[in-house]
Parts: structure tokens; sequence; C-alpha cells
């Protein structure tokens, strides 16, 4: 049974109340739902965690699973200690931003993380997580799904 | 029936030729293929060129469509006239890149039409597309697939 | 009989439709109308077109003109080959743009297009073609209109 | 009667003797009586200054005018003390320069002006104040004049 | 009775001790005595910390209190998270430096926080914390102290 | 007794009237009669001014009052007369501003005035006089007050 | 026998008529006839447009010739897609300019394109031509012609 | 007996399995054993943190230390906390890297630390925690060792 | 008899007493004196002024005369106003600083006003003016003086 | 007997052992045997030299040949010393690169000796002399060779 | 016997003299017998020089010694032409520097040499020589010293 | 007797023949001759090189001269071993430009070695090697001239 880590960092917890005009009203645990129903035969495993240090440790841990999926909030725009975390991983791993972060402030536009996975996706909503998913588990190809 | 546009810009016609390393294997028309049978119930309009004239023509066109999925290739990082024809539109689009843009050449980095799209898709192949429709056709919405 | 040539390139043909808040409601047509009424013995010459190509060959063409009015859209912040083209006519030449692109987002600020031409006129809306036309046709001298 | 205000700023008294081969050879007397002769019905106030507190506190005087005329010279590009003077009124505004600014010195291709007035005319010489004249006067509707 | 919260952050447990010539004498301790003292109906809580992701969370706590007052030493000058924390809240929050920022090193000039707080006070040591605390109960009302 | 000047510059005659969802509704007599009432024993001496020779003539004269606030308006940002000026002084001096700068346009976040006050306070609305007030009568200690 | 292509882009079609004391009096035509009489045995395509799209399309047809040789005008500095277009292909190509770009306008000293290309060559006029139909005909060896 | 603090921060904690063509097989075990046996009288303290904050609060406790060696990892390019921290000290201290960070990434060749340390070693290798041993331990004479 | 007008702009008149270990301790008075007692034949015109304005008109007068010699203090920093004044006139003109200003703050480290003298002489305090007069007395000519 | 100047800079007396990969196997030597037997008729000169002093000395040497052919190495990237030497020369010089400098590091990419040239060559390996060589005999002209 | 090569660069020849309190009183003659002593049994080659084209060429001529110790001086911030002679050699290669050259100006913080070289040492005046000696010649490996 | 050393750096020795419309027509002996003969009772030594490290060592030995006179040429702009020369002389030291090298190329406009000297003069042609020789002599006091 396929491992997949899904990981949620600073201020996503707050998800469902923080500035649901650009993040949406959703909530974490609702996303978590979605993709259990929807993919029961994974093993999931969510974690949220406002510790940049947490968050590199949970990618650590990640090294043999199936898959990565990750949102790390701001961190997203000067971790470099997140983008070297995935670095050395070799499983397939997304990025993952609900709203599209390339059309607010200038600092959003850039992301130090994203040379560091295979792919990104972002202003998707809780959807995003979904794509992810899905591309973790099946990878590219177009026929598997 | 829905209808929705799927825009393919410059140097995209070489698919499954050009630089299979990075691009991969498949082809436009195999993605095509794939868009129309998933969604049989969709109008696809599928368009490939390589005159940024005729790829803003095409976004005017779609109007009126459910929705717009489009990958610019080069014009990504220049085409600030595909950026205003793009913000001209009020239904869903969806920006599409087969390989992860943000880890290669540093000026690759930096779209300038994503400020005027909805979602961004980048590193997935093939697949970016299929995420795409189902965007364009549901919303973020969780629900719904 | 003065040859006046009127050209307005990419997303421009929308006008009257496009962002009427701040592009207006006036169109392409309503235009080119006022000017032949207003001037009835010039010979005018208009055209639009998405392609920077036939946009670059019109400028060409307008060698032998009395004088060139041109609204370049978005090209104004990237198009070096329309500079160029600029560059070789000898008759005046006016720049001309419905709003006040110095205000917008930061990238309109800058025109590669101005260094070659004799005069810029921004924010006016359609009453900008007009002053574009008195200034072609009669220069900047003060007494003859 | 329509009360207009036209400001000229630093370096601008000696309009006909400065580099004519750059600015020209009319003064601003000439455009003074040029602009009352061609709107005998407006209340036309001129105003020259080379400092920058009188500049300023010449705008605040024209809040309750018709429309405002200025020419800021050399502070065009780096006073934002009347960029803050004229983001205070809502009248219409214009800014003008005798030459294209955007083909001169690399500093003078950016005003720090143009974001707080409504509409910029550049290297149209003298003619240009006129053009801002009925801009103010008028509006940017085609039919009035 | 009002809850006012007073963060502060990476380093600043150490005040007192820490270079003194630039960041005086005072200890946190002394700075909440004095505060509890000069306002005792204040339900006062303070909270330093040294870890980004608590300073995180202790914001996010704040978000019914009727004001935070924040210190975030120098993760003011690249942590993100903290601004995304901050831009959630509604109640009055005020960023509060010991010394003078803005005439030491030049990265200590640019606050990545500033935009997401009403209010900035620095250079002004200890006293900092009390003006923070008079806004933040009073708000900018001028008669109310 | 001691003498404490108050100089405003650029712009901020206005005040009260001058876009009041910014800089609030209180004007600057207000604020002269707020402190004169609250600090009856200090000799005040306040002043306004739209020339910025006359602001650094102000602060030159104020070399030995007992503190310095002054609000350059937008001279904040380019003046490097007024910080030239301030850097002669030996007196406690503080910038105030009334919106908190650092959250409008990109260039009101740059102050070159800062490095040469002893303290900032922005974003505090006419309360920041106060506190500016305060500091300089008072200094940083924590008892005095 | 050999197939070379020849490309020249927006406004070389001018050439001989532009601005002849930086381009030269040499047509287009004038140096097919010369490489033509020069090279009897090569089988030349040559092709002059200004749409940025066809250019592309030719260097796509190019693939399987011996050489390519190209000047891609103004479009030289910002089209990323004539850049993509080149990076496809494994043949030899060389870039021409007749001037000497890298010393007229800021601008005109970066090329976006001659990361992919061969070689590059420029401000020797007309020659530049048959410089790069060696270099593209016999490699960079030195014995054989 | 002198006691010397190893701070290794960020991802360190797999050193030996983390892209050992970069940054080799040794483990921070086996660091730590090299110097415990070339060094048995020093009262060695070793610590590894994937919390910047953690890390902060230990190099606050060297403060009474006889020396301080860190390797903060990918902290090393944006950590002002981390600058602040050892600013307070008065201890030598001594920045390693494995790597040399100066022949990677653009952004890993500014350290935002190294003007808060004594000295900087970059490229040796395991071999760097001794240098920087001996260095904490004798200083920069020569004659000691 | 020769006229020679010396500017000394902003912040000047308190030559002497500000900041001496930079500007030294000597008065404007006593420059003044030397000038007059070492060439008495020259009709020597001496102005200080903190405003921008008055110093333009300053300049504006100096048309006629032999030379100009200005120091324009912090205005040389950002006083564009200044730099088209000078460039109007046709004379001699030398730009003296007192302090070598290259080696201050970085933004002392360029002056837009310099490229619109003729000649600049930094560092050499009092004796800059007396450099200064002979140049513009005599020329660069070697053999006169 | 035209006399023509070929000088190599810093690193080139190592050519055909230095990073073949890059610059390929031919040395200098053969580079100059191939240019007398090919031009016979030309008095050559070769030169090389890794003193940067030296260069500049022969590129003085250089005014009264027919022309100047050099390669300076990576004195190309930061030598205003040779841009000046260069500047003097009326007859015609050509910078001649062996690899494509372009398409290597960012700082290979802009050369501060392009300016102070005639024309530029790189990429094309040895052959690049040779062009050199025809161009400083033959000039542009196409007819002459 | 292994030979290693140690290289000072301009202005080392005056080390102990100049500058003592960053550079320390130790000349190069200590440095040197120190490293002869120590490692007795190494062919050791030491040379200082002003001339960077010396100091290029005695890099040239360590291509095959055991190793390369090097300190640049100052032309560790410019010259491409040291770069690139190192960048010929596959032997260890260290750069050394006696201060820290990262917390002095803000052009001592950037190397363009150490791309090219092995490994960085900085600030640990003489002992970093006899760092990199152990270095070039026992390698990275723990075990060896 | 006071010993002066004044020092002409690379390709100086051309002067009177190099770009005179620049440079003027005076020689380097002619100014030597100036010097020697309105100074006779100084012990002149006059040094020009081609060769930067000649001209560091040349600075190295004028330690204990009474000043140093120096025109790094286009050293000025990037030779940071000058600078480092420069910085540990403790005599008057000044550097001489005989253009405005100000209004010349951007990269003209800024010296890497004005903050280690002690004044700067440019533009004043020959005439400023005699006022840096009276500054060198008399440093800046007003009376002794």
């Amino acid at each position: 049974m396929s491992r997949v880590v899904v990981l949620n960092g600073v201020n996503l917890g707050l998800l469902g109340d923080r500035r649901p005009e650009i993040y949406g009203g959703t909530t974490l645990k609702e996303i978590e739902d979605g993709l259990r129903s929807e993919f029961p035969d994974v093993e999931w495993e969510f974690f949220q965690t406002d510790l940049e240090g947490e968050f590199v440790r949970r990618i650590h841990a990640a090294a043999d699973a199936a898959g990565l999926i990750l949102n790390p909030g701001a961190w997203t725009h000067y971790s470099y200690a997140i983008h070297d975390a995935l670095e050395i991983l070799s499983i397939p791993r997304v990025e993952v931003h609900l709203s599209n972060v390339y059309r607010r402030e200038e600092w959003r536009r850039r992301s130090v993380i994203s040379p560091a996975v295979d792919a990104v996706v972002a202003g998707m909503g809780p959807f995003g997580y979904r794509v992810a998913a899905r591309y973790v588990l099946f990878g590219s190809r177009w026929d598997l799904r």
C-alpha cells in the first residue's frame, strides 16, 4: 500500500478561517477527508506545523514514501532550509498553493522551493491537493487515471 | 454542452520530438485525444500556432467559452500582449507548462502571464492539461469530481 | 492631399468592449469616423492588427506618408522590432495610449517605443488620436490651428 | 466662467532662450497669449516659479479650478512633494513636457508625477499646452470639440 | 477587561545583557512590570520565544485580544510567515523596535512585517512599548489620554 | 522652561482636508492645541512650510532647543538636504508620520531622513506627535512618565 | 548537396534603405547572390519575414539542413520563442548582426538568442554572412578552407 | 578545561546520507568522535537541530564557552536571527561549510552570518571542523600548534 | 573686470560650526575674504541659500559672468533642477565639495550635477574654492598661473 | 605590405592544453602558421602575454598597422584599460573569442571591450582568427574576397 | 617528495607592515618559515608578486604540483583572469584570506575566484596557510592528520 | 626637501596624442616640466606605467614621501588592488583626472579608488596636477599659498 505524505506549513492550520476571500472556506480536515475517501487504499500521512524545523524533519521522514505533497505557506518565499530538505529526496514531490501566488504581492511571485520539486500547482484551491495526489501516485503518464 | 478552448503556443507543434528529455514524448494530438475521450460531452476546441497574434485572437474568441487552457510556450516570459488578452476574459483560465519552468534558466522562472490567469500548473507533463480541464469545468470545489 | 496612417496594435480591435472602466466605450470605428469627419481633406489609412509583423510592415509602408499615429497596445513594453521600424522613418510620428499607462502596473510605465517617436500622448482617451492628428498635420507650431 | 490653472516649474522662465534646439523658441508669455486668445471665456491663471514650495501651494490653490495644466520641469523626476499635492486634487490635471523626455537621458524617462495626473503629453512643444487646455475643459469625450 | 498581547521574538530574551550600547539595559521583565503597573486594569499577556513557529501561533491566539504589540527582532527582515500571520488579524497591532533600525545595517532598513501592522515605533527604547500599549488601547484619537 | 520645536513639511498645511481616509480629520492647529494643553510648561514652537529651504533653516534654528519633532511629508523620501540639516543637531529628534508609510507605495517605504533621527513613529495618526513630545522631553527612560 | 538555410528577421527586408550609415547599402538580394555565386554547390534557402511565428517555423523546418544562418534583427533582444526554436536543433547555427550591436544602445548589448547558437558574428556587415556560411559548411577546423 | 560548542543546523542530521557527492559520506557522529579523540582535554558540546530557535538558544548558551564552531546549513543564507545571536558573543566563532558554497547556486554565495563570525572555512569537508577547533582553541597565532 | 559667481547651497551657511571634523572650521565669510584678497580685480558675487529655487535663479543670473563656482551641498545628490539650470550655461563652471564625498555614505558617491559642469574638486576643504577660482579665470592652460 | 597585429591575452598561451572540450586542441602556433601560410604577403605580428600592461602597450604600438585582431581572454570582462587603449586607434580591430562566451557563465556574457572594436566573432574556434584577418584586410565589402 | 606552491598576490609583500590591526603583524617570510619547518618533507615554492600576469603564470606552472595555496589579495574581487587560470588546474587549490573579508566593505564580500577553487579559508590570519597546507597535502579525509 | 610622487597609469603615456578633444594636447613631459619649474625645491618623482603591478609598487614606495598625486587612468574603475595600496599610506594623496569623468560613459562615473584618497580633481586638464601639487604640499589650509 502506497504511503503519501501531505505537509502543510505555517499559518495553514487556520485554513477556512484565514482570509476566506483568498484562501477559501475549506479546512485542512476537509481536504484530508476528501483525499482519504477518494484514495482509500493509500496510507495517508497528514501533518501541519508552524515550525520550520518540524516541517523539515517531516520531509526527511518522507524519504521512503511514495510521494510528497507540500504547501509551505509563506516559507515558500525564503526557506532555503526547506529547499535543501527537498533536494535530498528522490520521490515525486509537488508544491501546492491554494491561491494564485503569482498575482499577489511581488515577493509572492518567487518560490525558493520550486527548483527542488517536480511540479507546482497554484490557484486551484483545495482541488490542487487532489491534483497533486494523482500526480505523485500515477506520475505524468496519461493513461493510468 | 460546455465549450472549452485549449491553446498551445510557440514551438509546441513539435511536442513529442522537441527535447523529449524535458518535454516528454507525448504529442499534442495524443493530448487532444485524451481529453476528448475523457470528457466526451465537452465541445473541445484545440489550436496551436507559432504566431503571437493568432494566439491572441483565439483568446479573444474564447470569451464566451466555459474555460480556457493555455500553454504559451516561451511567450510566457515576455508577451504582455497575451497578458492583456487574458485580462479581458472573465471565464476560468489555466496556464499549463509541461516542464517545471521554475527549475530551469533564470528567465523561465518569471511568467508575465500568470497575473492574468486563475491557476497555474507546471511540471506535470501532459497530465497538466487534464488537471486544467477539470478545473475549468468544475471550479475549485472539492465535491464535484 | 496629405496621407496620414493610423495604426492600432494588439488587443485594440476589442476597443469599446475591453475593460471599459479603463479604456472607455468608444470603438476604433468611431475614432476613425471622427477623424475622417474632422479632417475630410486628409487621406486617412486605418489599420488594426494583432500580428506584430503586420504592424511593422505597415510602419514600413508609412515611410512616405505625412504622418504616423500609432497605439501599439502591450507591444509598447517589449517590441524592439517596432522601435526599429519607427527609427527608420523621418515623418512625424506620435505614440498614443488611451489610458495613463504611467499609473498602472510597473511594467506599463516603460515604453521601449518612445525613444523612436516624436511625441507621446497618454490618458486622454480617444481625444488622444485627435491631438496626434493635429500634431502630425501641423507640427508643433502654435499659430496654425 | 471656467477657471484653469497653468503652472510652469523650475527653469521654465527661461523658455525661448534655454537650449532652443530642444525646447524651441516660444516663450511662456507667447503660450499664455495663445491660450487666452483661443479660449477667451476661460479665466486663465498662469504662474511660473523656481521654488518647489510655491509650486506646491499653487497646486493646493487649484483645488476648485476647472482644471490644472502643469509642466514641473526637472522636478518631474524626483519631487514626490508635487506628486502628493496632485494626489489631493479631484479636478482634471495634465502633465505637459515640451520635449519628448523619453528619448533623452535615462533619468528623464521616469516621472514620479505621472501616477498622480490624468494625462501626459510630451514632445509636442507649445502645442502640448493647447492639447492640455482642451482636455481639461472638455474631458476625453470625442464630440464636443 | 481588555486583553493585550505583547510578543517578543528572537534574541530578545537576552535584553539587558545584549549589546546594551544599542539596546539599553532594561530587561523584558522590567518592561512587563512597567506596563502592568501603568495599566493595572489590562489583562496582560507577555511571551518571548526564539522559535518563529511559536511566535506565529501566539499571533493566531491573539485574534480576539484588544491589541497586539510585537517586536520580532531579526525576523522583521525576512519572516513572511509572521507577515501572513499578522495579516489575518483585525485587531490593532504595533511593531516595536528598541533601536532605530533605519540607521544601522542596510538590511535592517527594510521590514517585511510593516505592511501587515497598523503602526511602527522604532528607536524609543523601552518607552516604545508604552507608546504601543496606549495606541492599541485607545486608538489614534487625541483626547482620551 | 524647555523649548520644543515641531516642524511640519510639504502638503501638511492641508491636514484635515487632505485624503482623510489616509491622514485623518485632525488639523495641525488641533495637534498644536493638544500639545500645548498637555504640556503647558513647555515653550512650544510650531511651524509648517511647503518650502524645503525654510524647513531646513528651522532645523538649524532648533539647535539649542530641548527637542525636535518633524514630519517632512513627501520630502522624507528624497531630501538629503533635510538629512544633512538633522545630522548637525545633537538634540533628540523624532520623525513622525501620520500614516503607516511602510504599507503604501514602494517609494514611501524608504526614508532618507531616518538615519539622522533618534526615533521614528509611523501610523499612529496625531497621537504620534504626543509620543514624540514625551520622548524628546523625557528620553527613553521608563520611569519618568 | 548541402542545404543551408539563411533567415533574416524583422525590418531586414529594408536592408540597403534602412539607416545605411549603420547597416550599409547592401541589400538582402545582393547578399543572396553573393552566397550563391561563391558556393554554387550549396542548396541555398533564403527567407525574410517580419512575423516572429514564420521565423520560428522556418527554424523548425531547418532541422535537417546542413546549417542555419540567422539574423533575427530586433527579436534578438527579447524573443525567447526564437531561443527555444533554436535549442531544438542539432545542426550548426550562427547568429549574424550587420552592425556591432555591442556599441549601440544598452539593450542591444544583450542577446537572448546567443545561448542557443554555436557562434556569433557582429559588426562585419554583409561579410558576416559569408563567414557564417563557411562556418556552418566546414566547421571550426582550420585546414579545409 | 576549555569548553567548545559545536552547532550543526538544519538538514545536517542527515550527513552521510544526504547527497554524498556534495557533502561526503562522513556522519556528524564521526566528526564528533574525531574531535573528542584529537582534543581529549576539551569539554566538547555537540548539538544538531532543525529548529532555528533552538540553534539560536544554543548560541546564547555558548556565551561563556572558549569557542563556537557552527555550520548553520541553509540558514546561512537568510537567518538574520542567527546573525544577531552571534553578534552578541565575544568568544571566537567559526562558520564551517562542508562544501565550497561559493561555486554552487548563486544564492549560496552570500552568507548573512559571515559578518558576525571571526573566520569562515568552506569546502574542506569534515576537516573544516578540525580547522575550526584549532582556531578557536589557539587563535590565529602561528607558533602554538 | 571679470565677474565670478560663487554659490553655496543648502546647509552651507553653517560652515565652520557644522560637523567641523568633516567640513573644517573655516566659514563662508573667510572663504569670501580669501578670494577677494587673492583676486582683487575680480568682481566677486557670493551667495548662499537654503532654497533650491533661489539657487537655480542665481545660476540663471550667472549666464553672462566669467565663471561659476558652486557647492550645492546635499542637493548634489538629487536636484535635477540644478542640473538643468547648469546645462543652459556656456561659461566655465566648477562643482566644489569640501569633503571627499566619495568616501562617505553610498548616496554621496553619485552627483546628478557633475554631468553639467566642467570640473569637479572634492576633499580639498576651502582650498577647493581657490582652485575653482583659478580654473574659471584662466582655464586649463598650464602657463598662465 | 600590410602589417596586421594579432594579440592574445591572458591564459591563451596554454591553448591546446587548456580545457580542450571548450577551447579546442589547436595551439596559438598552429593559428599563427595558418595565417602566415594563407596570407603570405601580410607582415604578421603575433604576441601573447599574461600581463595586461604589455597587452595595452602592444595595442598602442599597433596604431599604424593595417589592422588589429585581439582575443583578450578573461580581461574581456573587466579591463577598461584595454577598452581605452582600443578607443585610441583608428585602424580596423576585431575581438575574437574561441568559444561562444554568451552561453557560459553570466559574467562572460558582457564584454567591456566590445564598444571599442569594429566587430566581434565568438564561438568559431581558430577559424575566428581567419575571419578576423580577412575583415581587417579587406573591410566589410562583399566583392573583394 | 610533494611540491606545494604558495602564491601571494598584490600588496601582500607588505604583510606585517600593512594595516596590522586588520592583517596582523606576521610577515610572509615568517609564514614561509613556519610551513617549511612544519612540513620539512614538502618541496615548498613560495612566490609573491604585484603583477597579475606573473601570478597567472605561476598558477600555470603549478599544474603538476601536489597542491596550490593562493591569496590573491584585492584581485580576488575582479580578476577573472585568475579565475580562468585556476579553472585549468586539476590539483587541489585553496583560497586563503588573512582577514574575514565577509565583514568588511561590501565589494570584499564577493570573490570571483572562489568558484574555481576547492576550498576557502578566511579570517584565520597566518594559520589559514597551515590549514590550507594540510588540506592540499592530505585532502578532506579525517583520519590522516 | 619635500619629495612628491606623481604616478600616471595605463594609457597615459600617450597623452598629447590620445583623443586630444577629450584629454587635450599637453604631454606628460610638459606637465612634469611645469611642476618642476613651479616648485623647484620639491624633489619630484615622476613615473608612468601600463602595468598595474608596477603602479602598485610605486605607491608602496611612496610611503615616506610628502605626498602622492595619481592618475590611474581606466584602472580607476576596477582596480581594487590600487585601492588597497593607497589605503596603506598615511601621506596626502590626490586622485587626478584630466577629463570630467562624470559626464562620459556610465562606468566612468564610479571610481573604486576615491574612498582611499584624500581629494579628487577631475576635468581641469593639466592644471589638475598643479592643484594636486599644492594640496599635497600645503594641505587644505587657506593662508599658506
